[in-house]
This record gives structure tokens, C-alpha cells and sequence, in this order.
């Protein structure tokens, strides 16, 4: 069925993720990762992050020679310019894409050949938190829901095997249903 | 100092941010928001999320005549092509973006002309909880730090009330540091 010579399966190169792995069992100081991004205020609700650098493996990453730029906006019903999706939107993005690859990676180490995954996100708010008109509603997302559709050249119960796997790996999964001790500090110079 | 005329500030159109806490306080069904992202596996780590429609106000809103397309990755050091930011990375830009408009809304609301809101934002995580290699650290960042500078026609003390007011109210910073319910469901068909 599958190519046994072949180290790549559903586009991850397994001999590297397993050789990955087995470094940092050896040497678990090699998994202390520090990510970021860089915000910018371009005028009302228009802003701008820039992605670039990281901490991995012990030193800065430097592969990347150009920095991720990305704008996020709001719809004129929330008094924007629609320059980008909004914070919200990106958050349902960020677990989105973290869902999918965690799949897409388990897959891979577990042999299941995949042909697509597909997550469909709904984030359900009353806006009257966020825009501090009443003090009842929470100003983030009651619920999130996240409808998947995954196919592969497995059965049913092998493929919602990975999904369930997956999802207990998933670092944005884990972040947005446990929450994560946020540090602000303020200059004002 | 300011123009008294003009009722944009900050780039925002508070006769219109007004306009719309008044007509929410009087009719909060209409506070009700669900907001989508639809997301699509493309290869590896490579995905892709489509954001277009939302309900708002008592209807879909229909006024994004395109949707926004916004792609995910990894960079080789965690098997990827660098495709775009990774997930754990959108996190971070929706958090720093949400608090940037946040800060840019209340500070429009409460007369403070802002000149630069810039948000720098890490997240240190342990990668062997995501790479499943190790029970023992969470998946996720184990900690945010936002370092913002903020500055305005205003004194710092006034431009930290701002910025302690839209952390108490930005959507994604409570999503972020209190978590949210997620519901998964899973199609193999």
C-alpha cells in the first residue's frame, strides 16, 4: 500500500521527526523554546505583528531570513476598516492550525495515511463584555466548537484514534482550554 | 489641544463607538456575535485557514465581499517548511493585536491621543509536552510576557489606566489567561 522506502508520510519527514524525539529524550535542555511577535499600532483598529526570530535547541533560531508580517483589523460593525481578520478570528486560526498539524504529525508517527483534515471553528461571544457595557458577559468566547472532517486510507476508529491523540498533545489546544499565566509590563517613555 | 469637531480620534469614529454601546445597552440581543475560521491541510505542516462571514447584531454580516487567507507552518527545526507562522505564534499575534486595539478603543473613549502602541510578547514552552515525548510539561507556553510601550499626549499615569482598563476588557486576554470551553466533534466520512 504505502512506499516502505519512503520516509515521508503525509508530507512529514518521519525519519527527522523520530530523530528529533530521540535528541530531546537524551537531552531534554534542548526543548526550552522561546517564540514571539512583535505588534505595531498603524492607526484605529488597524495593526500589524512581525514574526521572525526564536529561541530553539539551545540557541536563536536565524533560519528564517524574512519576518512573517501580518495585519489584523475589525468589520465596520466594530468600528474598523476590515484591514485584517480580527484578534478573535486569530485566535480560532491559531487552534485551528494547531489541530490540524498535531493530526497531520501523529498520523505520521502512527503509519495512517491521511487525504485531508479539515476543521471547521465557531466562537460564540456577547460583545457586551469586551466593549464594557455590562459587567456579566466574559469578554472572550463562551464556547468554542470545532467540527472535524478527517479522511485517510485508515479505519474510522484508528482515524478519531489520532484526532483524540492529537488533541491532548495540541499546544494551542492546551493554552486555550487551560489558560496561561500572562505577564504585562507597561513603558510609557 | 484637540480639534473639537472632529469626532475621530485615534483613528476611531467615537460618534460611531457610542452610537453603537448606546444601542447595545438598550437592545443587548443584538451583542450576540459567533465569529468562524474554516481551516484546510495543504501538506506536512502547511494549512491554511479562510475567514469570511460572521453573525453580528442580529444577522450574518455580509459586508466582506473576500475572505481573508492566512497560512501556518513550522520552521525545519520542528520538520516544516516555515510556510508561515506557527500556530503557537498566531496565539501570540492575537493576543498582542487585541490588547493594541483594545488600548487604541478606550483610550478614543476617554479623550487620550495615543501616538505609538507597540507590544512586544514572548511564550516559553517545553516542547517535549507537545511532541508527546515527556507527561510531565504542559503542551503549551508555560508563561506570556507582554512588554508594551505606550505613548500619547497624556501623562504615564493616564496612559496606564488605559492600558490596565483594555487588558481588563480585551476579548483575547481573557480567552488566553482564563481559557474557554472547546468542543470537538469528528467526521471520518
Amino acid at each position: 500500500m504505502s512506499t516502505v522506502t519512503s520516509t515521508t508520510r503525509n508530507g512529514v519527514d518521519t525519519e527527522k521527526l523520530f530523530a528529533t524525539l530521540d535528541l530531546i529524550k537524551e537531552q531534554p535542555e534542548l526543548a526550552r523554546f522561546q517564540f514571539r511577535a512583535s505588534n505595531r499600532w498603524l492607526g484605529g483598529s488597524h495593526n500589524r505583528s512581525t514574526i521572525q526570530g526564536f529561541y530553539a535547541a539551545g540557541g536563536e533560531d536565524t533560519t528564517r531570513s524574512e519576518p512573517f508580517v501580518i495585519d489584523a483589523g475589525e468589520p465596520a460593525i466594530l468600528i474598523g476598516d476590515d484591514t485584517g481578520p480580527n484578534p478573535a478570528e486569530y485566535l480560532l486560526h491559531a487552534l485551528a492550525a494547531c489541530l490540524t498539524t498535531s493530526i497531520v504529525y501523529v498520523a505520521a508517527a502512527r503509519k495512517v495515511p491521511l487525504t485531508s483534515v479539515e476543521p471547521v471553528l465557531t466562537g460564540d461571544m456577547d460583545v457586551r463584555g469586551a466593549l464594557g457595557v455590562d459587567d456579566e458577559p466574559r469578554n472572550g468566547f463562551e464556547r468554542i466548537g470545532v467540527s472535524f472532517r478527517v479522511t485517510g486510507d485508515a479505519p474510522a476508529e484508528k482515524l478519531r484514534e489520532v484526532v483524540e491523540r492529537a488533541t491532548a498533545r495540541s499546544a494551542v489546544y492546551d493554552m486555550v482550554t487551560n489558560g496561561v499565566p500572562v505577564a504585562v509590563e507597561v513603558s510609557t517613555d
